[in-house]
C-alpha cells in the first residue's frame, strides 16, 4: 500500500467491495481464519515492530497504562487470534430474512447485505486493528483501519500479515487497508470522505469520539461513552447493594460501563454510604452536601463531576428523595451507556427502567453486564450509545444494511 | 406556543416525551384519531388560513405545481384524515421483543422504545405536517414540525387542532410542536440541536437534503433522491420492457421512485429505443452516442446527465455491452433508490440483484413499486437512502430504538 493517498486506498477498497460481496460465508469464514493464524505465524515480524513503537513511546513520554495497552507478547497474539476464530465461528449476518408476495404478485424478500467500506479511527490498541478486520470481513465489508500513530509500526506489520492472509484465502487484498500517513489530518480527511466511506466507528477516548460526531459527514456510530450510575433505593438489600455497588466500581474502573456515579435514596444512605466507603477504601468519594454530611472524608461535587467518566477509581455521589428524582437526575447528566437500580419495589423497577434513557437498564445487577459477550451476541464491535441504527452492544448485524429485491413479471404501477 | 424561542419549544417537548412515552399503545393511537377527526371538524379555520397563504403564494409568484400542493380544500382534509386513521389502525411498534436469560440467571429483554423527540423540515406540503405528526404520536415521539414558510399559516392552523386534539385525548399538548418561526435560520439551529432533537427527518428537494445532511450534527436520515434506472438486458420480452419503462419513467414522473435512466443492452437497442420513443413521444431522450445514433432527436448526454434527477419527462439513456457493463454504469451514478433489470436470463437476473448498490433491486417490475404501501408496510414516514438505521421504505419501527432491560438478583461481574 505504499506511497497511496486516502483517496486512492478507498479507490482500492472499493473495488474489493463487489468481489468480497459476491463470495459466501465459508469463503469470508475462511478468510477470517487464515487471519487468526497468520498473527501468531507472524509473531516475530510483529513483535520486532511492537518493540520499536513500545521504544518511542516510552522516548515521547507515552504514560505507562497506554504503553501497556500497546505492548505485544506472543501470549497476547495467540489471544487476539483467538478472539479472531470466534468471529470466524458466529452465524453469518448476511443472507435472506422474509419473503412475501404482494397482491399484485410481486415477490418481495427483504435481504441483510454488508455496508461497504467500513472506516475505525481508534487510539493505540493493536487488538481493536485485528478485531475490526475479522469482524468487517466476515460481514463482508473492506475495513479500512486507522489506528493511533503511537502504534504505527506495529499496525503496519498487522496489517501486512492480515492482506497476506486475506489473498491467500481467495479475497482482495483490499479487503483491509490501512492509511500509510496515521496522522490527525488522516482522520479528518476520512471523516468527510462522504459517498466513499459508508459507516465510520470511532473508539477511543471522549475527545476523540466528540471530534468525530462534529465533524463527521460521514455516517458514524458513536461509542463507548459511559458515564454509568448505580441508583439503591430505600428498599434495597444492602449487602446486595453494597457487593453491586462495589463491583460496577471497581471490578474494572476503566472501562465504560464502570459506574461512575452513585445516586442514594435518602432513607437508606445513612447506612449505605459509611458501609461502603469502608468497603472501598481506595475510591475517592465526591458528593453532594448531604454526601459529605455522612462521610467525613467526601471531597464535595461540583456540577461538572456529576457529567465526568473518570474511568478511574472515582465516585460521584447524590442523595435523593425517590426514585423519581432519581430517574430525574440521572437522565439529566448520563451518557445513555447503562444504568442500574437495586431495590425490592416492583413498581419503582418498573418505573426505573421505563424512566430511563439509555441502552441497558439493571434492576438488582452490575452495570458491567453491558457486552457482547455477556449479553450473549459473541464478539462485539463496540457498545453503541446513540439510538439509531444500533444501541448497545452491536454485534455483526450492526455491520450490515438491508436490500429489498423483488421478482415480478413485469408488474407496473396503476 | 406564541413567542417561544426554539429552545423553548423544545424544553416544552422534552418535558411532554416521559408523559407520552408512558402511556399504552391505546391511549396513543386514541390521540392520532382524535387528530384525525380535528382536521375536517376545524375546516374552516383552517382553510381561511390555507387561502391567506395561497394569496401570498400567488402574490410572491410561487410557482402553480407548487401552490397546487399547498392548496386544502375540504375533501382532500377529509383524504388527510383518513391517512391519519389509518396510521392508528397499524400495530403498535412498541413493546417488549426477545427475551432469553443468560448462564448466570440475568434475564435480558429487547424492547422497542420511542427514539424521543424527532424534527421534521420539509416544504409546503400540508399533508406532512398531519402525517408527520400522526406516525411521531402513534409511536410515542414529540413531533416537532417545521414546514416551508409559505405553508405557515396553514400549518400553525392544522397544529393548534392537532395539539388541542392530542390534550383533549389525554396527552400532552406539546407531543406536537412548531417552530414560531419558519425561517431558514431556525432551520439551521434545529440541525445543531445535538442531543435535544433524537432525529431529523428532511422532506423534499435535494437541496434541502444536501443543506441537512451537511450541517446537521442531530442523528439525520436521508430520503427521496432517486436517480432510478431501468436496464433492458439483451433477453427481455420486449412488450414487457416497453410497458415497464413507460410506467417507471411517465406514470408519475415527479416522485422519487420514477425512472431518470434507461440503461439498454446493444443488441436489443436498435429495437427497444424506435419503439420506446414511438410510444413516449412527450418524454426528451437524452443519450449516449449510440443512443443517438438510433434515435434523429435524441438529445447528446452530458456526464452531469447521467447524475441527474429530473423529476420531469426526461430519460438519460445509455447503452452498454452486458450486464456488467450495466450494474457498474448504475453504481457510478445512483442514488442507492430503486434500479429494475427486464430480463429473461436468470444469471443475469441475479448478477443485477448482487451486484446493484440500491435499497430496492427489482426483476421484470417497474421502480415504482418502491413504496410504504405498495411494499404492504403501512403509511411510510419517507423513502429511506441512506444504509443506517432504515434503508428503503420506512414504517413505523424507524421512529423506535432499542432498550435492553436486564433483571437480575444481585449478579455482579466476574
Amino acid at each position: 500500500m505504499s506511497g497511496l493517498s486516502l483517496e486512492e486506498l478507498c479507490a482500492r477498497g472499493r473495488a474489493a467491495i463487489p468481489i468480497l460481496q459476491s463470495e459466501s460465508g465459508d469463503v469470508r469464514d475462511r478468510a477470517v481464519r487464515a487471519m487468526a493464524d497468520s498473527l501468531p505465524e507472524n509473531a516475530q515480524e510483529i513483535l520486532a515492530a511492537n518493540a520499536l513503537d513500545l521504544e518511542s513511546a516510552a522516548q515521547n513520554g507515552v504514560p505507562p497504562q497506554m504503553r501497556d495497552r500497546l505492548a505485544l507478547t506472543e501470549e497476547r497474539l495467540r489471544g487476539i487470534a483467538d478472539a479472531m476464530r470466534q468471529v470466524a465461528a458466529l452465524p453469518d449476518p448476511l443472507g435472506t430474512g422474509e419473503e412475501w408476495v404482494r397482491p399484485n404478485g410481486l415477490r418481495i424478500r427483504r435481504c441483510a447485505v454488508p455496508l461497504g467500506l467500513v472506516a475505525m479511527i481508534y487510539e493505540a490498541r493493536p487488538n481493536v486493528t485485528a478485531d475490526a478486520a475479522a469482524l468487517c470481513v466476515k460481514s463482508g465489508n473492506c475495513a479500512l483501519l486507522r489506528g493511533g500513530k503511537e502504534a504505527f509500526r506495529t499496525n503496519r506489520a498487522m496489517v501486512d500479515c492480515l492482506r497476506r492472509a486475506v489473498q491467500a484465502a481467495g479475497l482482495p487484498a483490499d479487503c483491509v487497508l490501512m492509511p500509510e500517513d496515521p496522522s490527525r489530518e488522516t482522520a479528518q480527511k476520512l471523516m468527510r470522505l462522504r459517498g466513499t466511506v459508508d459507516l465510520l466507528i470511532p473508539r477511543g477516548g471522549k475527545n476523540l469520539i466528540r471530534s468525530v460526531v462534529e465533524n463527521a459527514t460521514v455516517p458514524v456510530i458513536e461509542t463507548g461513552a459511559g458515564n454509568c450510575h448505580v441508583y439503591v433505593d430505600e428498599s434495597a438489600d444492602l449487602e446486595m447493594a453494597l457487593a453491586v455497588v462495589d463491583n460496577a466500581k471497581r471490578q474494572r474502573p476503566s472501562v465504560c460501563n464502570a459506574a461512575e456515579g452513585l445516586v442514594v435514596h435518602r432513607a437508606i444512605a445513612p447506612k449505605l454510604l459509611p458501609l461502603l466507603r469502608e468497603r472501598m477504601p481506595d475510591v475517592e468519594f465526591r458528593g453532594c452536601a448531604e454526601t459529605c454530611a455522612l462521610l467525613p472524608d467526601c471531597v464535595p461535587a461540583t456540577e461538572e463531576d456529576f457529567y465526568t467518566e473518570y474511568n478511574d477509581l472515582i465516585l460521584h455521589c447524590k442523595v435523593v428523595g425517590d426514585v423519581g428524582e432519581a430517574i430525574a437526575f440521572i437522565n439529566a447528566h448520563n451518557t445513555g451507556h447503562s444504568e442500574a437500580i437495586l431495590t425490592q419495589n416492583l413498581r419503582n423497577a418498573e418505573r426505573f427502567t421505563a424512566g430511563i434513557d439509555a441502552s441497558a437498564v439493571y434492576v438488582n445487577a452490575s452495570t458491567r453486564f453491558t457486552d457482547g459477550g455477556e449479553f450473549g451476541f459473541g464478539a462485539e464491535i463496540g457498545i453503541s450509545t446513540q439510538k439509531l441504527h444500533a444501541r448497545g452492544p452491536m454485534g455483526l448485524s450492526a455491520l450490515t444494511t438491508v436490500k429489498y429485491i423483488a421478482y415480478g413479471d413485469g408488474q407496473v404501477r396503476a
